[in-house]
């Protein structure tokens, strides 16, 4: 057997097929380590490759369908993690050079566990900012990743390595974090989707935290039921992780059809639309376009609510990694290390400040949400910048790359709100992405919206080669 | 009508006598009000009578007894609160001279108007240490609460008003608040029961916050049943305090007759058995004898988890007080304003820690009552000092009062146990209080062993006059 398309398997089709009996895993698993091991070179998606584990669970996957028994829903699909997540027998390097003197994980994380446990096949650990902190996807000890639509551009970070493998087809789900937009930014750089859920809906235990006030783990993929089956397959409670301790299961993959029709939608604006370039603002016009919305709302306290993120995070990163900067300042990146370092001088009252605006700006947005059941906004102010490219021109400011891809996405995350990053491509022009956002808990309803959209040809556009 | 001790009125003599229109309540707030008038002078409890509202509720309770209507479970009992609580159409003192310049209250605090649905009717507001940042029931400008059993000794702090009133029979329920045991210190110094309920169980809506990650409030009394009726009438879910926004009720009043058969009860040892003096020591062993208790558990990181407790004091308060410190240093009280500029100072990093740590000692705890229903702790090291006293002197090292007579019960508000403190007399000596403890939202348990050891002969003590 074969994927019709090897470069751009899906995962949905994958399964299908593997469950069927009309492919096998093993071979799925094959074609998947050829394509990775011919395109990361120049890629650099992955930092490494499990291929022993990978051909051993392909083989038990193979050995569930001849005895046959259910071998889950995700039989067969090979995909990779950010390598922040704990892979059994290997080291959680989080993007960084200290790491490498870590004991190896001996577990899996919780969502590489269960999407094993679905019948995934992990092949690898991608590439990624140094410790999460990162928009750009570069790394200076591992190398930039590099983005499959033109490789002198950033993938868009931190969850860089995640958005090159899925974007450039290595793989069809791969999972990445989000603290401030660290999936979403990738996600829309790449031109694929990725979901950022509701915090506390999925665990990040098992996931090298960043900071845990804000730290998210979630899926990137290349179609909405892709997206829909990997977050199906990682929910659910987990006492390993305190915030999502006793959290039901709510699958969205059997609702996807459901259309759109009775559900209320509007454009962020306001801080959401200044500072973004024409390419953002055509790809929101045209997604609401396509959804027929135009009413309007304005969040108050949203820049507010990004600089309380960026001290949140701050303050909480450089606390958790004091031990580190006390012994290894010196093997850290240094645009990481200065950012901690300074993290660890502020003050408690700010940061105690910074949580209490949090509540409040939550409850405002709560109330847009009183009116609105979903909200669009750009994901990114602009497609990829050039790799090594430390300042934009937003509206005419000169703004530093790296904190400032984030800017529409830090907002989002501060208060736990779920996205989806829907693509959107132009011919000759790089993808970028639209936010799809909702009340927490409402995921079901943004996939409803991306599906829609989908159909709409909002799809991931295969990179040229 | 007159109660047959109009020293010392019991709320469920009241309210029986009441509720059968025995008892006028009128009447009943009229002695009370003789009564306060005659023994604030020397005791310097309450800081406002509100001697019309209390005639003007008083004989709404009386009118709905004549119509037949159910004047509630605590009809005609007279209460008063710590001066934190928001009363209509008063300032909110929280025993400063800073607030005097604050608008008047538009509405009761949530317990207060809980108390008053009930039938209680309230009488007053109570003196405090200043912002409850106290341990000893001193106020540098309203004077200090004198304790009723000897008025030359502190009553404790900062509900230090709430203790005296209740122990000298002005009122037979007062309301305080627990950051650190500013209910329980008062309780055990006063010789009277005080509930600091689990965190989050009882509404802290329109209470002056001190540290809101630490903030409880609670009942104080004379008897088991009427800290059950108080506490019971102030249960249930306030949208308006997010900790407790989904919390049921769950009675208590009902169940104290149930007796302690089958409950694992242990003496908590190590830190909590150091630097007591022997009158703490003593008052331990009669509890734990009288209840046949002889296990003895350690729980590790208890001198951590107080030091955690201080720092998030000092953090989060003086947040809150930013503006006031900015703008009238000058008229704080040296000794609370020096701890709060302290604050402010303080490093993100270190509040961070010690929250992460709070996560790890409440696990811990949690570990030991999987093993035992109750545990058994000293409420301070000491009865009560004297007023202006420094320096106590335990375990052979010199010590200052105020901080540490909470030595004791920090280490337990800070991971939010539900504590009731019982009282221990001893002829010609001042009171002394017991913790009884539970893991979190088993008040029942407690009550029924409070209830058990006041049939045992541990009860307020009444102070000669």
């Amino acid at each position: 057997m074969k994927p019709e398309n090897d470069a751009f398997p899906q995962a949905q089709e994958i399964a299908q097929r593997v469950r069927s009996g009309e492919w096998r895993a093993v071979e799925v698993v094959q074609d998947t380590l050829r394509h990775i091991h011919a395109r990361n070179g120049e890629i650099n998606a992955f930092t490494c490759v499990t291929e022993a584990r990978a051909l051993r669970e392909a083989e038990a996957v193979d050995q569930k369908v001849a005895r046959g028994e259910d071998p889950g829903p995700l039989a067969g699909v090979p995909f990779a993690v950010k390598n922040l997540f704990d892979l059994q027998g290997e080291i959680t390097l989080a993007g960084s050079k200290i790491n490498r003197k870590d004991a190896l994980a001996v577990a899996d994380a919780t969502a590489v566990r269960r999407l094993t446990a679905a019948g995934a096949v992990l092949v690898g650990a991608l590439n990624m900012g140094e410790y999460a902190y990162d928009f750009t996807g570069e790394n200076i000890h591992y190398g930039p990743s590099r983005n499959p639509h033109d490789r002198l551009r950033m993938t868009g970070g931190s969850s860089g390595g995640s958005g090159a493998a899925v974007a450039a087809g290595m793989v069809p789900i791969a999972l990445g974090s989000d603290t401030n937009g660290s999936i979403r930014v990738p996600s829309s750089l790449c031109g694929i989707f990725g979901l950022k859920p509701t915090y506390g809906r999925l665990s990040r235990a098992g996931a090298f935290p960043f900071c845990p006030s804000l730290d998210h783990v979630g899926p990137l993929a290349r179609s909405v039921a892709d997206l829909a089956l990997a977050y199906d397959a990682m929910q659910g409670a987990d006492a390993a992780d305190p915030v999502c301790a006793d959290r039901a299961t709510e699958p969205v993959s059997g609702s996807l059809a459901d259309g759109v029709a009775g559900l209320k939608i509007a454009i962020a604006a306001g801080y959401f639309m200044q500072q973004a370039t024409s390419a953002a603002e055509q790809a929101l016009a045209r997604v609401a376009a396509a959804l027929n919305v135009t009413d309007l709302v304005e969040i108050p306290g949203t820049a507010q609510a990004r600089a309380a993120a960026y001290l949140i995070t701050n303050a909480e990163s450089s606390n958790l990694h004091l031990d580190r900067l006390r012994h290894h300042a010196a093997d850290y990146d240094p645009d990481v290390r200065d950012r901690m370092l300074a993290g660890t001088l502020l003050p408690a009252s700010w940061n105690i400040q910074a949580q209490r605006f949090r509540r409040w700006y939550r409850a405002e947005v709560l109330k847009v949400f009183a009116r609105y059941d979903l909200l669009l906004a750009p994901a990114t102010p602009m497609s990829a910048p050039a790799i090594g490219q430390r300042y934009m021109e937003l509206d005419g400011e000169q703004m530093m790359v790296r904190p400032h891809l984030g800017l529409y996405t830090q907002p989002l995350s501060f208060i736990g709100l779920p996205v989806v990053v829907v693509p959107v491509a132009s011919a000759g022009a790089m993808p970028i992405g639209v936010q799809i956002i909702a009340a927490p808990w409402q995921e079901a309803r943004i996939f409803k919206v991306a599906r829609e959209l989908e159909l709409h040809g909002f799809t991931s556009p295969i990179p040229a080669r």
